[in-house]
């Protein structure tokens, strides 16, 4: 059997700074925030969700977003992108437009998740996100949308991927650049993965990036990455620490950790441009801010020393 | 691109009750191992590794082997296997010859970890391991041979595929009916695991058993174990919790998890035979046993549910 081929290049978009401090139970204090965001911009890291632009008093973690979007230092190259739900969203962000590069916007597949969620039904979130999209892609920002659910859904379960499909063309069509799909409780499979990243880049075609969200809820996040890249699919979001999703019960995993997934390409000769050292030393330095062990693999073994000098 | 294949049914050997028990640092009770295995053997696993007869006083977590042996009560339909380190371990085991079905011999690929491990050379090792199992086959036992750093070594480095292939053929030859392939310390990769069972399918032919043994030390024992199947692979070793390999540093995980091995390939399709609900009872017991948390992710999150009803 011949093997299935793979990217010589991957995009890792760096979410932990809004995805994991989201869902952390304390709030993470703003200079520790910054402090961060800098090391990790520093790591070699093209593009990093720096935090999202949502009411305080639902997200009271991220209430310091435009804090942190003013006083990070990050250097050129590395995109900053910010998270924002909707219109409101978009102002307050679009007041500090000369300190980001893009905006991501979100919904879900399913409709009982979205409604969880955003308190509304998917039709409206499209409408509002068509909005959304048109005013930040005026605003020059690159967008990205991300699909929440498109691999399963714990109100729902299965979720069609016929629908998923068609709810990332929409995108599309309204302005989105990027489509990212959320296996956002951890229902993916491989074979399913697979299958379904070799269907969406027929159906959205070559101009359009397709981008794969995994969380490590069942340790099933690095074979779900193997799977969308077997598919062609070269761009992924990953979080230092293993940090977001939702961290109870205690022990329960996020996204797949960054250091995992970089040491995994780079272990197969894939490209990052990401120093695996440097987003460890991150690493390292988030779980001192927490406070608390940290679900990443490579964070507690290290990584893979060929020097034979153990 | 066409998916690559994947094998309709999985054999999965349960290792734990060896593999992880011999790894803890406090002796687990004969009879909560006793009770834990008979659990095992109700799950629809049809092979377990219950023991190891080593000596007591190097290895004192399974100084009770003959009486684990004695005492455990295993359905007709599960096979028993235990380890056996050289003739002494085999001479003691084959005093209970009518209470096992299989052996399993080992040894390491890389000289210096060989050395560490068993105090000779691989050399050395081949010699004693082909009488053995020369009388292990007598006996009417079916026999598994275990190459250690398969697929690197942490005081060589890079260990070579031919050598690891020169010393399979070299057991086949002496008897072995079953070669399993140890990333002892977790420096395996998906791409190089994948061409690994390719070759190693090519070299040894269809009458012997290839089984891959993962550690999940850098979070990718699952996309290991998938590269395994897509390359032709049906044979796993696993161990209930996460138990298994070096449980130092806190947090560093063991073998690849029996419950997050048997969820992926369910959720794939793959048929096992074994009850995943009734392993993650037996998980749960061990967690408790232990006193302390595991590394098994599907142990914490639940099993997926497609039933929609979150």
């Amino acid at each position: 059997m011949s093997a299935p081929s793979l990217p010589g290049r991957v995009l890792v978009r760096e979410v932990g700074p809004r995805d994991g401090f989201q869902n952390e139970p304390e709030v993470v204090p703003t200079d520790d925030k910054v402090r961060l965001i800098d090391a990790l911009a520093r790591t070699g890291l093209r593009r990093i969700e720096v935090t999202s632009f949502v009411r305080a008093d639902v997200i009271p973690q991220l209430a310091d977003a435009a804090e942190v979007l003013r006083r990070i230092d990050v250097p050129d190259g590395v995109a900053v992108s910010v998270l924002v739900p909707n219109e409101r969203g978009l102002d307050a962000a679009l007041a500090l437009r000369d300190r980001f590069d893009e905006v991501s916007v979100f919904l879900s597949a399913s409709e009982t998740h979205n409604r969880h969620n955003v308190n509304r039904s998917v039709e409206a979130s499209l409408d509002g996100l068509q909005r959304v999209l048109g005013r930040a892609r005026e605003a020059g920002l690159r967008c990205e949308a991300v699909i929440s659910t498109a691999f399963g859904c714990p109100y729902e379960g299965a979720v069609d991927e016929d629908r998923v499909l068609d709810i990332a063309r929409r995108l599309v069509a309204d302005g989105a650049q990027e489509i990212g799909f959320g296996d956002t409780t951890g229902m993916a499979n491989p074979l399913g993965v697979g299958r379904f990243f070799t269907r969406a880049a027929q159906a959205l075609g070559d101009d359009v990036q397709l981008t794969a969200h995994f969380h490590n809820t069942r340790g099933q996040g690095l074979a779900n990455v193997l799977a969308a890249l077997q598919a062609g699919c070269a761009s992924l979001e990953s979080s230092f620490g293993e940090l977001g999703g939702c961290p109870f019960p205690p022990g329960a995993t996020g996204n797949v950790a960054t250091e995992d997934v970089v040491s995994m390409l780079h272990e197969m000769g894939i490209e990052t441009g990401v120093d695996l050292a440097a987003v460890l030393e991150a690493a390292r330095a988030v779980r001192d801010v927490l406070g608390r062990p940290l679900g990443s693999h490579t964070l507690t073994a290290g990584p893979v020393d060929w020097s034979g000098t153990a």
